[in-house]
């Protein structure tokens, strides 16, 4: 697996003329190699698999790390002039890439000290291949997704009159930690009434309001892979206008998954949500997009929205989460996290979207 | 407080020639403006403070923002394009700042579009008002670790011989979030037996080790500050070996707590405790740095290590955390903040550091 990973980055150097690509963002060193650790270099040319890390991760190189991979300690030393120079293709090492979106200007002015070494712009190479999920992937996708719904439904269960948006922002932590997660994709969103028309309200000491929607926004991290869902239930009751809301977000929803294949755009995708809720009287209501690849990163490639302009293809894994947000009175969204099939989609969660009254 | 902040950044901008300052990286934007969301420019010129986020933030901006910033909204529009063209003061910006250990090249790439403006690297200005902490920062930031021996009580509660070292990191999750914090410095360790060898152990679903120590590293967020702490106790028993050792890390975290004061270097405070350490036949197991920055981010400026060249001022709040780990059989760290005071330290932390049997 990850030598088959390896070896397509390898093609792509010879194909560009590098003789080594340098990797440095996280994810896509755990793509690369199986490290979750949070300091290491990734050093990739045609004969070595270099591996950069200090002392304090030496272990768990070692517990980690794909077996093709040589360990080189870089405690204290500097890259060009301590480092490069000690590998067994030194000789061989002067044009090296670099991830362009990862490496900030002090990072690279650092690494500019040598006339003879070239260090080029790349741009997403890992994340290239990371956009299509093999199968292995796609069920350690479908187990954090099934955790995902597990710790939200444990976590419903202290709904009651005392409960803030916090206490069940604590359940979910604790949940989630105790059936299995290794942590969280994000901090959860927990919104209750009026909080809830902020796509983005994270959570607070506020009880739940009564008779108002409860967007429980969620998602837990399970063998370096991500889940993200989000369900908007009602505490204690569901007043009729906001019933039909919630049925026209679950209709956009379940419409735009319909229209998911290969060959389609992203922003057609977000069109068939987008429209049936702006001609249903929301225009300007939803105005964040239909939804985000999920991976190893909670907001990956490719992107459902208004500027998506990528063609799907199968193995891609993508949120569907459309939304209708009433400033100062609240907001709903459903979401699912769904996969790219050769003739249409899977929907990676079984958790029922009807509407529900909680509490 | 936050014109105060701003003030200061003009007075350099005036210093250094600078029409203006894009301030990207978040921890800084909270510290000129309070604003804890997560899309977000500030840019600063002499007659104005702009704050641009996009539609999902600006109910945000309102809340949290200080009053002296102007909104602008840039959601789907470029910076060089269509932003700074339509700010009130456009004319007057020519040469501008940017935080160059935050910005990647693909950002720069961006930005480098127009030869009428100059984009100009700036390192830490805005971390080096950050290092010098003022009286309600540190109160804040003593509020912080009060909340965190609270959080860390209440956890070893759940410690039995039915506990994982994954049950007490969900416990302090819940914990951290019920007595009232925003989230979580980093993911806790908690690392028990021969896993307390590794100084970034994470948790494990492994029971707690009768007889040997039980390393707890965690810090919580409260009102934008982070704590960060330590505490090595033992499960059940604690061996006399064990016993010398841990009064060694005790005497060694101490020692450097009383060397603490303005004037002195970071490596200096360092090598108080690692000499005690290293002659007591310890050399080489401990090797990693005494101390970091604490504040809005959980590792700052300065460091106490044997890189510290950094001097210490009256209002830098450090972590003083000396250990010693045997790979295979476990690791000892006691870690507390430190106030700077013009006459010596002050330690933020009251839980006590004396050797401890739970369970």
């Amino acid at each position: 697996m990850h030598a088959n990973r390896i070896n397509r980055i390898r093609d792509r150097m010879a194909d560009e003329g590098l003789d080594a690509l340098m990797v440095t963002a996280l994810p896509n060193i755990f793509y690369l190699s199986g490290y979750t650790g949070s300091t290491a270099v990734v050093l990739l040319t045609q004969g070595n698999c270099w591996f950069l890390t200090d002392f304090r991760y030496h272990e768990q190189f070692e517990q980690q790390v794909w077996n093709g991979y040589t360990l080189v300690d870089n405690t204290g030393r500097k890259f060009v002039e301590d480092i490069l120079p000690s590998l067994a293709d030194a000789k061989s090492i002067k044009r090296i890439g670099f991830e362009a979106a990862h490496a900030t200007y002090t990072a690279l002015q650092k690494l500019q000290v040598s006339s003879e070494l070239e260090f080029t712009p790349t741009m997403g190479w890992v994340e290239d291949l990371r956009i299509i999920k093999d199968e292995k992937e796609i069920e350690l996708l479908r187990a954090s997704v099934r955790l995902n719904e597990q710790v939200f439904e444990a976590s419903l269960r202290i709904i009651g009159p005392d409960a803030t948006e916090a206490d069940l922002a604590a359940e979910i932590h604790y949940q989630a930690l105790k059936l299995g997660a290794k942590g969280y994709s994000f901090d959860p969103i927990i919104a209750s009434g009026p909080n809830s028309s902020k796509p983005h309200a994270g959570f607070s000491l506020s009880k739940l309001v009564p008779g108002a929607p409860l967007t429980i926004d969620m998602g837990v991290v399970l063998d370096g892979y991500c889940s993200d869902m989000t369900r908007t239930v009602f505490y204690k009751d569901c007043p009729a206008d906001w019933a039909k809301i919630y049925q026209l977000v679950r209709e956009a929803k379940d419409r735009a998954f319909a229209a998911i294949r290969p060959g389609k755009l992203g922003k057609e995708i977000d069109a068939v949500a987008r429209d049936l809720i702006y001609k249903a009287g929301y225009e300007g209501k939803f105005e964040h997009g239909l939804g985000h690849g999920v991976g190893i990163e909670v907001h990956e490639q490719p992107t459902l929205s208004r500027m998506g302009e990528q063609e799907l293809k199968p193995g891609m894994v993508v949120s569907d989460e459309p939304g209708i947000y009433l400033p100062g009175q609240g907001g709903i969204r459903i979401e699912d996290m769904v996969v790219v099939r050769e003739n249409g989609a899977e929907n990676l969660n079984e958790l029922a979207t009807e509407l529900r009254i909680v509490g």
